[in-house]
């Protein structure tokens, strides 16, 4: 997480936030980020078949050239909620076009929080004309805007990046929520890049997508893809600077992977209830997709988090898990290393201190198993937290 | 669970089990099922790519029409252990062999405990001279039979069924183990099933694989499919007796698959730490296949699991976990009941109680869901277990 006292704010961008009484904390849950001019815009999202009312709101109005604001509550999902539910998005874009003076399709829309309740509109109004009148374009504007967002989250998840090309300087600002519910595919959960380089949809679009295919696409807390997942970004001068091509699209383009491993990364951190961060380099895969399945099946292992929450290095889970994931690799060809000690290797296991090994996993909070196959050269790196007793007692009560 | 009072031993079998010095605890670990003569059998196995040296072993030998003898072990899995492990499951057969009169590939062997140690040979095969004195054909030999598989289980799980036809008369027993890696898929966990039906070979498998596929691959703990999965059935009177046909061998497979679903939903009930029993039935499918990837979704995800432990009627994440499964259903089709109360119609929330839900959540340990979709007339009953903070406790150090 970037310093707060040293984010660096795209230009063109305003942010706040309010505590509009829709969280039953009453803490802050209504952001808005509004661009001064057209912005323009591109996102992914979720690919639940059961899909938020605010994500079926952004997919219909983006990639898009001119996009004025973003609103954003927590402690509702808006997900689940029929007809009703795709009425009340409708309602919040018209309500921030009218107070900021641009149509309602010039307003994107994200919540979250509880499935299956109907947003409280009256206070969502109030607080929009609330947060309208106190939006900030510094620092303190996005803080807040970025502890809006927030549910079970610890801490806020916000990343300033910046790039000093040869004819151009421009700014990447992103900030995400996420600590449960996370296990996004061909999708994401909720973040928003916002950044003062000029990029057209065109070029957004399939940026950011690749950007989320080894970011947020490679996270995962318990493996429960949520219906929310939304990921937009937002470029405040497309409309009116030279738009970037070449050597500085290729910078933006990595600007924005960055970012977003970034947010990956805190997400997972801050995963619920977590005291280890693991990190997972599946490699020798015939493809991308291969490693991420094998990625993905051990991170979301009940039996390998709860391991190496108890830092037990029963080594064998981990395999088994790479085993059931669907990969039609030969037993022979696997090989595992535990933070650097090869405890399997060839489908063999080896002689090593299992008891040397359960220290360095107790003293350690980061965590990096390296799984390799003899398939081929396609590899990923995969982030995920252990599960612990906290995360049973936090996702035992959360909506009562 | 059948009265052990009332356990009807087939004829033809005789178990029995000692403590072997295999499992840490010093309890029964090992375990002896004899044929008296040559005995029909069939298998089912994991399908995980990191496959157990007994999985090898039976899969390499059945089905086939002479089996003796099942040793099974517990404390140690010998998985992830590469040709030692072969080589120790080929000399565990030979001694058996030697202590039967019986050829080694006319026995079976399976292992679970712990992944990646090499078994100790010498304390099995005095263990195995030991048992072979002792076997018995009444119920106390299969009782403890079935305690020395055990590994986490609270309990033996056994069954027995019984069919009286117009000209026939035959009796099947079951046994299982299982409490955690259990995510069966295609394949199945361990389980051991006796009868003194005369059913040939080329019957027995199809009639085994069609219950696995109805009981077995309907059960999930956490998810993660074991290494070791098995499933074995033997008939001791298929070499001797006119083989079953017609009604008589509809009557057995009805008996199989009873005896399997019988043991399935013990090893849910028997789950990990669990406090609620879930039986989940999806229905209006397409195929049983999509039924089934629907049911696994919601049996596996551990915020459903939480907040059925918490007794929290949070049925976004029922619905929400259906939505990821991968079966590309419309959000307006979907219908979920909640012990027999709907929650959610058509896409859409009901108005109900939800502090009566919790309540009745809180007093029962037997939970039903039911969601259905309208794409078809295909169903599936899907059983499982809730997530708690003992389930963590218990396997955040289970090897140490």
């Amino acid at each position: 997480m970037s310093d707060p006292m040293t984010l660096k704010i795209p230009r063109g961008f305003r942010a706040g936030a309010v505590k509009a009484g829709i969280k039953p904390s009453g803490g802050l849950d209504l952001a808005l980020i509004v661009a001064d001019g057209p912005a323009a815009a591109a996102g992914t999202f979720t690919t639940n078949r059961v899909c938020a009312a605010p994500v079926q709101w952004c997919r219909a109005h983006l990639p898009a050239d001119d996009m004025r604001a973003i609103v954003v509550n927590a402690g509702n999902a808006n997900a689940a909620t029929g007809q009703q539910g795709a009425a009340n998005v409708a309602r919040t874009a018209a309500a921030a076009g009218a107070l900021l003076g641009c149509r309602p399709d010039q307003v994107l829309v994200a919540s979250t929080g509880v499935i299956g309740r109907q947003l409280p509109m009256d206070k969502l109004e109030q607080g929009l004309a609330q947060v309208t009148a106190g939006l900030s374009a510094d620092a303190p504007g996005f803080q807040t805007a970025a502890e809006a967002i927030l549910t079970t989250d610890t801490r806020p998840k916000i990343v300033t990046l910046e790039h000093q090309g040869q004819d151009c300087r421009f700014s990447l600002l992103g900030m995400a929520k996420g600590a449960a519910m996370i296990g996004p595919r061909m999708a994401t959960m909720l973040a928003f890049l916002l950044t003062d380089a000029p990029v057209w949809p065109n070029d957004l679009q399939p940026i950011l997508s690749d950007a989320v295919e080894t970011s947020f696409n490679c996270v995962s807390v318990e493996g429960h893809t949520s219906t929310n997942d939304t990921v937009l970004i937002l470029s405040s001068t497309a409309a009116t600077a030279p738009v970037l091509a070449g050597d500085d699209l290729s910078a933006f383009a990595g600007l924005v992977r960055l970012a977003c491993q970034s947010l990956a990364r805190m997400i997972a951190d801050d995963g619920e209830g977590a005291t280890h961060f693991i990190t997972i380099d599946v490699e020798g895969c015939a493809s991308r997709e291969e490693a991420r399945t094998i990625a993905r099946a051990v991170a979301d292992s009940p039996l390998v988090k709860t391991a190496i929450h108890g830092a037990d290095p029963n080594w064998g889970r981990i395999v088994s898990a790479a085993g059931y994931a669907g990969v039609p690799f030969d037993e022979q060809e696997l090989s595992l290393w535990i933070n650097g000690v090869a405890v399997y290797q060839n489908g063999a296991p080896t002689s090593i201190d299992l008891g040397a090994l359960s220290a360095d996993l107790r003293g350690k909070r980061e965590v990096t198993l390296r799984l390799a196959l003899a398939r081929g050269d396609e590899q990923i790196r995969f982030w995920t937290c252990d599960l612990t007793a906290e995360y049973v007692r936090l996702n035992a009560d959360y909506t009562t």
